[in-house]
């Protein structure tokens, strides 16, 4: 069936009907950017015709979804140093290689290798009540040693009240209960204002000589799953355990030490680091026909968090980007600049495979057009974020026109992700990532709940398709359009 | 931790925040409509400050996705006729109480009454392989009696098909393997397209000989659910058994079929109709201040196929419109229009909520503004669907600065739903519906999947607001904005 829908007249009739219902002059959109912009109409075809049809090879015959699910079920879980991990990088090199790179190989960097080491448990009981808590130790967290840390809990809101009561601390397990905040839209506005009680909540309890912690898992989910991530302690203060705490037993501990109950909290974490060691980051090219020595790259983290099988963080990003290469291959489209499809090692607790990228582009002298990540989750696009002046972004807004019918209605003012800033840095690469709709990511972020299930199969192409599309127009026109 | 997040400093800090990332002016966006029409700043400012409110209500202390638990949970499955319908009737006079209408009331209309019947069962056999099937039959169809229907089964792709080889089909099962075209990016226009088979292909089939029918269900979900709806029997025509198959099986006996199997279709249906009954429409209003005689609607539809609990289709509907009557309430907005929300009655199968709403609307000469509906799920905003000229479209293009920090970045010129759209040919009325993201309405649809669980609470939330947003700007400026 699927050769039939690609047929001659059909593809015409739907370049034509997606041209009358989203394009430029339609009344459907807030405006008509190329009508305003004066482009030659003609151009305009030609562009919105190759972004169809790489949108047809995406939709129709796509191996984005059929890659995920390996990746997520064949190989699974890949923190940095698991032996996930290393299955991980073959299954990217096989992956490229199938998607018809003219190229792959191995950028070899050091990494942490973090060691959960057991299965974390949590309880607490006194004032007559007792229960369990869903937790998860926040990775590079240190055990609790070869038995449970039992301690008086301490519920503390936010970093000025754990100021205000430091002489409370000592010896107790703080209890960190920040919730995301509501009012923010963009949910990684909420994450930002929350995650430094993950990152900084257990050095600061410790300098006051708590001996635990507990975290508000970072999420907003109507779940009670708890949701890990990486924490970083204080060089010269006391490392003490700290777990993430599922949302409902969250509420339910606050509301008992909110009505003044002494409890005390039971916890058992295993964690430990060991040495670093090699990883590599997974890279596949296109070859530049013109300018070969000129690249744009696209990517994703291949390192994931252990609990689940890292679907959305980030096997969506490491699927769209090779989907990216096959697709353009795929309609025989030969880049002006050589593409690279870049698998970032440890981007989750390190970022050392990004700032080895990074590092090894500068000490080649290479010239990068753009790096391009996605890292948000495979959902519905809306926008790209990109490190652009005002001026040049109004420049590039006619594009919009060709990706507003694959759902990306703006550009946004701002930069890559995690890894692909560091190429800003070292090669002034102007960066950029794809931000699809924000409001499920943190429901599976860093949790047991991010699985391949989880994933829609058409949200995850539709992400790919302006992705590729965005690639092809900075290939073709740099960053001066029309 | 509610009454604090929305503290005096935070709520503006928050206000000027949204406003410097997301209001006219941004780089952040394709367009500043607003600067370009030469907008009041002051104006812009009262609105987005108005609109920010209702926002930080539906997100903080917002009742529609509680609401949506109750009805999914206490009630249910809701069929027209069925006992889940009445008790729906009375959660939606409840829930629209507790939201502080001025006003409940019920509008009677008779409904057909569609009984399943049993448990829907089929099985393929013959040519050394044999299988289940995952099927659900039809809406409106008949049972196939006491006993199973067998007979040989015929796939057929296409209505032309049919046609061609119409000699074949007397005494046989017709098996429509008509898939979602996946080059729509609007799913919406995929079911458009494909539903014809679920709807005429019985009678289609019949006209020719066929004895029962087998449709590929309407979904390019990844899963095996069959998804249910209804038929349409041509009178003059046999009625025969009819239903859905899930895709993986559609896809296996296809392959069989394409194979030359000859094979045995054997399925179980036991459904029938009752005698018309009647049901109502659950109607609360929040009366005008100013012209309490012209009216706005905003509603979903209270009845939902049986094999799930009704939550995307149309639960998210009817408590997205009850939310938005408690939004504009709990802020003490004094509405200078009525605001009717109305839960329709029977849109599945027989759309006579509506048309009693519609028909009652003009004989009582009553004029109205807008009819605005969500039947579309309770997934995160994209647009707005109205039934205006593009001249009124662009006039009203401003607005869409002060819908856009919530996800709605487009009017596009359209129409209303199937209970709105009877209004605007009954009274003249403005009609439009909310378009949010459409990729995953399928995966849902009329199937056991449509579960509270497939809804995201913030998603439904976003959706609200826009309405809420929108339902304001309409009775503040009617259609002469600015």
């Amino acid at each position: 069936m699927k050769a039939k829908l690609l047929s001659g007249n059909l593809l015409f009739f739907l370049l034509v009907w997606s041209w009358m219902v989203f394009a430029p002059g339609g009344s459907a959109f807030g405006q008509a950017d190329s009508a305003e912009m004066g482009i030659d109409q003609a151009r305009y075809l030609e562009d919105s015709a190759l972004i169809r049809r790489l949108a047809d090879t995406i939709l129709t015959d796509g191996q984005a979804y059929d890659n995920l699910r390996v990746l997520t079920k064949k190989v699974g879980a890949r923190l940095s140093g698991s032996p996930g991990f290393y299955k991980a990088e073959r299954w990217g090199w096989q992956a490229l290689e199938e998607a018809e790179a003219d190229k792959v190989w191995m950028q070899e960097c050091m990494v942490p290798h973090w060691v959960r080491g057991g299965k974390d448990t949590a309880h607490f009981y006194g004032a007559g009540v007792s229960g369990g808590l869903d937790v998860i130790a926040l990775g590079n967290s240190v055990g609790t040693g070869p038995r449970p840390l039992e301690a008086k809990v301490l519920l503390i809101h936010n970093f000025d009240e754990l100021e205000r009561r430091k002489d409370e601390v000592k010896g107790k397990i703080v209890f960190y209960n920040y919730p995301f905040n509501p009012l923010f839209v963009e949910t990684f506005a909420a994450y930002a204002d929350a995650v430094r009680y993950r990152g900084a909540g257990a050095s600061r309890a410790a300098k006051y000589g708590a001996v635990g912690v507990l975290v508000r898992s970072m999420s907003e989910s109507v779940d009670n799953v708890p949701h890990t991530g990486s924490l970083n302690y204080a060089d010269s203060l006391p490392k003490i355990p700290a777990v993430a705490v599922g949302l409902r037993d969250a509420d339910r501990l606050a509301a008992l030490l909110e009505g003044h109950a002494d409890l005390t909290v039971s916890m058992f974490t295993h964690g430990y680091m060991l040495p670093d060691t090699p990883a590599h980051n997974v890279i596949g090219e296109l070859k530049g026909s013109v300018l070969p020595d000129q690249y744009i790259t696209v990517g994703g983290h291949l390192d994931s968090w252990d609990p689940a099988e890292g679907a959305m963080d980030d096997g969506a990003g490491c699927v769209q980007s090779i989907e990216v290469l096959r697709a353009l291959r795929a309609i025989g489209y030969k880049p002006r600049h050589t593409i690279r499809v870049v698998l970032f090692a440890n981007e989750e607790n390190g970022g050392r495979g990004a700032r080895k990228y990074a590092e090894a582009a500068k000490e080649a002298g290479e010239q990068h057009l753009l790096g391009l990540e996605s890292d948000n989750g495979g959902f519905t696009p809306r926008t790209f974020s990109l490190s652009l002046t005002d001026e040049k972004l109004a420049e590039i807004r006619p594009w919009l026109d060709l990706l507003r019918p694959y759902g990306v209605y703006a550009f946004e003012k701002g930069g890559g992700g995690s890894d692909t800033n560091p190429l800003k840095g070292a090669v002034g690469a102007v960066v950029g990532e794809l931000k699809p709709d924000s409001q499920r990511y943190f429901d599976y972020h860093h949790a047991r709940t991010d699985v391949l299930e989880n994933v829609n199969k058409r949200e995850l192409e539709l992400g790919t398709v302006t992705m590729a599309a965005l690639i092809y127009l900075v290939d073709k026109y740099g960053w001066n359009p029309y």
